[in-house]
């Protein structure tokens, strides 16, 4: 156990002895957080990954939990409410897991109209009615007026892993398809399309939505899908490069497919983004050995939240650890772990 | 479903237009909260109680969530990450469950110094591994200077319901003795001690503790304990009128077996606070069958959390809905339901 009062913060966590936006990126930063910090603090092996798969009444369950601190909280598609339902249920899906119940927590700062509020309940009901969980224990907590921003939210979720099923990213395997089920950073440039202080116009709305129908889908072909990610913050690229490292296994990607919207490349480009770092709310990344990828593609295609779904790359034995992608002018370029915070509070 | 773009805040509410701080006192405005905004707007008939029993694999697991903003972070006898494990083992554990499982989220302000952060989640590690649960998953986001007040955490738990056992509020019967575990108001006196801008001086230290195995002990005697509620926002008052409410009873309690130490009682009178009303973290009240309560206080104090207990008065079937105390001269005096904040940001 580390000393606290006696601590000197070591270099991983970039010699700074205070929390900056990079901890809350998604990020290597991030990372470094729960690896040189939390797990020590917490004093055991366990991998505070997204969701947690854990043994219960004789079978498995998954349980997850995000907290919500998006600014605004309104944005085009959605809201603060939307994401923490659709968010969390996402965790638990990528666990392979059939989302059940949610306990849904507000930190509301002293001041905020009591509509906002129920605005964003309804956003809450709404989303869990339409991915069929119900929101079961809750609680709410004030703060006073300059120590908080609004709403934030915190959900937690169950759900139920069926047997045989064992999806993780130490999984992935050389010879895997890598595939995305659609649009990639949408979610990232349509709350920064509202920010203030940022003047661009674009149509994007965020792409949030509840995945574990999709999830199914893919899991009824009878395919071994070896992981699921929802690349959120941190985008694409934080994603596959925590599921190279994990698996230590390399991961090449073909830029020309990577299926990027011409408004979403127009506002990064504005920005000076890195589309496959931007967050997604309703996308999800799926290593598949090659031989199910077609099977696994038709399914998807077949659910409304997978119709763009395609091969964007492969899982390779070469540069572990390390993701590449291919120029279309025939280049190699190799895509970076994000280190801190691109989009400050995108979710 | 309400309309919250056209919405007139309705006079349970206080007319208020805005969160008011008394909306996270855990009285009487933050079950209207719940009551006329979150259940609406969530549409479902679910009672967002302190936690859900839900069936789940053929059994029943429990599933509870709190968020944790009090000020300041470390205390006489604890800090935010004791209080967030204890408090939702706590929660689990009055619905009759054997927490297992927590997901715990932090939201950070940018600046908080590291080591501070790294402090709480020792605290966290300590409280879990001390009440022999896991922490198996976790998050963290940061919020910008101005936006956040150091650390908020929020923890969510999951626990198996042993089949036969059925514990909640509104199983309270007349005849039932009401017992406490140990002394009133210690909790909020400790924090209240610390805090900025009060000069009084006391060695109050939290009781904050997981009753968890309190509970084990209790039902382990074969009685039929028919209400568990560990008494935190609201303190003693609003737990006995939520109770008496929700299974439309009387509650009399006598004044002079309140187990109020002296140094809460100078603190309260001080600051003009209801020792009733004061928040504690460690202590649970339970309604049991008279001809069970020897065998349970027997057993409450052979446990080093229930070494107080004792009964405070008895379950009624006059004045449902109503908590009433006689005094030592012989009189009685209604106790009411707290209305907003006593003692704002105490957990």
């Amino acid at each position: 156990m580390i000393d606290f009062d006696n601590w000197s913060c070591p270099v991983p966590l970039r010699d700074t002895p205070q929390v900056v936006m990079g901890h809350g990126g998604g990020g290597a930063m991030s990372g470094e957080l729960v690896e040189h910090l939390f797990l020590p603090a917490y004093g055991s092996a366990i991998s505070l990954a997204d969701s947690a798969v854990v043994p219960l009444l004789g079978g498995r369950i998954a349980l997850s939990t995000d907290s919500y601190v998006v600014k605004p909280m309104f944005f085009p598609g959605g809201s603060i409410g939307d994401l923490a339902v659709n968010g969390t249920i996402n965790d638990l899906a990528m666990s392979g897991a059939a989302p059940l119940y949610l306990s849904i927590a507000f930190i509301l700062q002293e001041g905020t109209p009591l509509a906002t509020v129920g605005k964003i309940a309804a956003a809450v009901g709404a989303a869990a009615s339409a991915a069929g969980v119900q929101v079961v224990t809750g609680d709410t907590k004030v703060v006073d007026n300059g120590s908080g921003d609004g709403v934030y939210l915190n959900t937690a979720g169950v759900g139920v892993v069926d047997a045989g099923v064992t999806i993780g990213p130490t999984l992935a395997a050389p010879g895997d398809a890598v595939i995305i089920s659609g649009d990639i950073g949408v979610h990232g440039v349509a709350v920064m399309s509202v920010r203030s202080g940022l003047e661009f116009e674009t149509t994007v709305s965020s792409d949030t939505a509840p995945l574990h129908g999709l999830v199914a889908a893919m899991l009824a072909t009878g395919a071994d899908v070896h992981v699921l990610r929802d690349p959120t913050r941190g985008g694409v690229a934080a994603s596959l490069n925590e599921i190279a490292r994990a698996a230590k296994v390399g991961v090449a990607l073909d830029e020309t497919s990577l299926p990027i919207p011409a408004s979403v490349a127009d506002a990064c480009s504005l920005l000076g983004l890195d589309p496959l770092q931007v967050a997604n709310e309703g996308k999800l990344l799926a290593f598949v050995p090659s031989e199910s990828a077609e099977a696994v593609l038709d399914a998807m295609r077949a659910h409304p939240y997978g119709g763009g779904a395609r091969v964007i790359g492969r899982c390779v034995a070469e540069h572990p650890g390390m993701v590449v992608t291919r120029t279309a002018l025939g280049g190699t370029r190799v895509v970076n772990m994000p280190i801190g915070e691109q989009l400050p509070r995108i979710c």
